[in-house]
């Protein structure tokens, strides 16, 4: 396309919102002419169904559950007068929370101020805190976030060395909206065994982020812990960061909780016009169908040209995956649906992969994710007139330009700065495409039923290392022997028995050539 | 199939290095009978042509170049005693530096021992080093490390700030194998005033790893700085991690560079026989050969199970991606091969987009990588009989099946530790992977000439950035105006615009409803 077409696209394919300094650039993307006209009724369902789900509407039908992620920020949006007193009691018992940990007036026992936040969550449950905390960081934080994020004994020994003696002021925060993640708990109770090591009371560093009545609440009440904040059903854990799940982390950071609820109400606002060249949401979504052709046929690569976003592309991964990523549509047929989400930042990923990007197999879509702002403070000239941010938006916009001779869609988001309004407002943004493309190619994009397939295989796993584990003996048997004896496949049995034999000191493998000649034994 | 069935097929195919604990299953992989049998041919050509260039051929034709990395771990193979001299001479010179570091008798201005090491570099020259750290860091690291990978100027603000005090103990290590990397020039310079703004010797503090005769080689020599460390030409910036630009922060931050060298050769041993199903190399290619069909049709999702080895995709995104992304045969022919990778680490990847892998588009295929201990130190039980490293394993092995219950295929890798020697063995293992595979399907692994355009274009927006901001003057004046002035595409120069507005105070953008009443002016 010449120049003069290309610029007549972008004039009319260049969506602002000058209010909040937000564009998008959809005029890379080589949508057909009509296509808009083409995805009409498919956009409009969308429209209906959001409007529907934002009223209050069982939008999670397999789980008859509402959708009130969008409330969290504008809550007299809220079907009831009771969601909505929640959530504003809420925030402002998480303000008042952390205002008193500031203060000191809730402190460590001794009477120390708590200086560290260890979260402990995964998921839903940890994503979003860990993307805002690196995104709005800064060394004059109030307190200092870490993670536990996973079932990893090593992981978990790690972070306790990093907070070391800190231990003594960590406030815990346990962040489950079951209260059963199995993660989560082994997190929780390794975390009380540090705290108990050390001497400190555990309970009375901790707090709890969970369902009213699970399991995690039931342990926090009993033990009296400093404090609980409430999860609630119409909210999944993927878009939870502007529940307590992610304001109370934030807050305890430091971190302005008001302007980032602003910022997404502000998105939310203009994403809710029914008209799709004025909805960035609903251009992102037309987008993506465009893309990989409703069927999730590219991936998705996410390059923001700003170190502060290097982990937005893995929380969208989770949002956009675990929403999209669908068996059957809301019909019952079986669609295997889903878009593929990577990604890290620019211009460093120019020098990783963008090489397969440019020339390698054109299997996805870039978005680019513009910050406008370079920096704080006095620009600072690298060679004479040139700063290192003119270098960072030149690869930007020399990347797209390559990315578009050779072939490759791309679309362009930009923001003017970094901040809790602006980052605000990408979330809202992305929750919202990820909403009207479910709508788009008729899916339910707030369940998560494949997760559970994995879930029950591995209860399955550790009922069988229980089972194995106690057919030992001090007289060496093979894998099949052991399994015959457990009644049980031969090949999850050697599974366990490898695990068990460098993980148990009483467990011995001794190993021969093949692993028909390979035997187990415990030491009694 | 059977499990009886299954218990056969993972019998035939597990392979096994026992001597050093590594195991590969590709069982769960569906390639049919026959599938080696037919594969035969171009395994055959591709163990020819590593030995070809392991011998010394210029195995990257399109620069004319040796490919020596496997030389670094195993210099009596060099094909001249010039080379491996420098090898060995580089490895004792990384090794007495560091320890005159850690001894204080290579100390900064005033007689202060260094305390921290901020790497300067990007792409090959960073993701080496940071996958390293993470992976083998504790908090007895001998110095910490600190990178600047970018250029963005708020990145390195934060770098600084992070820093801070700490900046007059820090020794800078500036990776750039070209010298002429814009980013990480751009690094050093800021870099070298944020040292004189602290009223300290920026010169007295660095070091360069670069190519003899770089433009940073000759900065490095003009200005007299600590050390220069050499990089060959016969090195890529991806596998460099096992020349000085890997084994230099690794040594300075007190990890075992000589593990890590012995366990990268002793994979190179196994891996260098050409018999496909007893060597783990050519049996990871053949099975990306079968999933995607030899054109990348399959993404490559990493699921490490160890925290310690969630950069671990992130170093293969570029091993890979930048070696197989090429639109050229060696003949010639346009291919746009590739094969996209991604994934962080399970089990918390499980609660991100797992998901999507076990209901979504069967887009991927996936590889586990298990780490048979669990932490050091006395098991701790999380309930009767069960620890954390029990759950880990358990959701490995149930996402595992899982996945194969829905029709999805997966490798699994199994490691004893993740050690020095471990970390060695991966690397040897997907460098030797990529290098059959691009045999394979007859490309040129070892450059990267889609990277160019990217930055010629870069280059283009930065002068037309000077040519815009000259134009501009008091009176405010359109897009198209200023276009017509510079000769130039009304698009580039609107995002130059756009850009100069935010970040020169200067530059006036006076908004309007529309692009074309848009107006920008420049304080004289």
């Amino acid at each position: 396309m010449s120049t003069t077409l290309l610029w007549d696209r972008f004039r009319q394919y260049f969506l602002r919102y000058s209010d909040f300094g937000f564009t998008l650039d959809i005029s890379r993307m080589r949508f057909p002419d009509g296509f808009f006209e083409a995805m009409q009724p498919k956009a409009a369902h969308a429209f209906d169904a959001m409007r529907a789900l934002e009223a209050g509407a069982i939008a999670n039908p397999d789980e008859g559950r509402m959708v009130g992620h969008y409330w969290l920020r504008t809550p007299e949006l809220a079907p009831t007068p009771e969601i909505r007193n929640e959530i504003e009691a809420t925030r402002e018992d998480v303000a008042a929370f952390a205002a008193a940990v500031h203060s000191g007036k809730i402190a460590a026992p001794g009477g120390k101020a708590f200086t560290q936040v260890l979260v402990v969550g995964i998921g839903g449950s940890a994503l979003g805190p860990q993307f805002i905390a690196d995104a709005l960081g800064t060394t004059g934080d109030r307190m200092k976030l870490h993670f536990l994020d996973n079932t990893d004994p090593d992981g978990f020994d790690r972070v306790f060395a990093e907070l070391s003696d800190t231990l003594a002021t960590a406030l815990v925060v346990v962040i489950s909206k079951s209260g059963g993640t199995k993660e989560t708990r082994n997190g929780m109770v390794e975390t009380e065994a540090a705290f108990r090591d050390r001497g400190l009371d555990f309970a009375k560093h901790a707090v709890a982020v969970t369902g009213a009545g699970s399991e995690l609440d039931k342990v926090a009440t009993e033990a009296g812990w400093l404090k609980r904040f409430p999860m609630w059903d119409w909210v999944g854990g993927r878009t939870s960061v502007m529940s307590a799940v992610g304001l109370l982390p934030m807050a305890l950071q430091g971190l302005d909780t008001a302007a980032f609820l602003t910022g997404a109400a502000a998105m939310d606002a203009r994403t809710r016009v029914a008209d799709a060249k004025a909805n960035a949401a609903m251009l992102l979504a037309l987008m993506w169908y465009y893309a990989g052709d409703g069927k999730g046929g590219k991936d998705m690569v996410l390059l923001p040209y700003k170190d502060r976003l290097v982990l937005f592309s893995k929380y969208l991964q989770q949002l956009v995956m675990e929403s999209i990523g669908k068996k059957l549509d809301l019909d019952g047929n079986v669609v295997e649906q889903g878009i593929a989400v990577y990604g890290n930042k620019g211009s460093t990923d120019q020098h990783a992969y963008v090489q397969q990007l440019r020339d390698g197999v054109p299997n996805f879509f870039a978005t680019f994710v513009e910050v406008r702002k370079g920096r704080d403070g006095e620009p600072f000239a690298v060679e004479p007139g040139i700063t290192s941010a003119d270098y960072l938006q030149g690869f930007l916009r020399g990347t797209r330009t390559a990315l578009y001779e050779g072939g490759r869609d791309s679309m362009t988001i930009s923001i003017p700065d970094v901040n809790a309004f602006q980052v605000g407002t990408l979330i809202a943004l992305y929750e919202r495409a990820v909403g009207l493309y479910a709508s788009l190619v008729n899916i339910n994009a707030y369940h998560q039923p494949g997760v559970e397939a994995g879930k029950k295989a591995a209860t399955a796993v550790l009922a069988l290392q229980k089972k194995v584990r106690s057919s030992l003996s001090a007289e060496p048997k093979s894998v099949q022997e052991l399994a015959a004896a457990c009644e049980a496949d031969p090949e999850a049995v050697y599974h366990v028995l490898t695990h068990l034999a460098a993980n148990d000191p009483k467990v011995r493998q001794i190993s021969g050539a093949s692993l028909d000649i390979e035997r187990f034994s415990a030491i009694v």
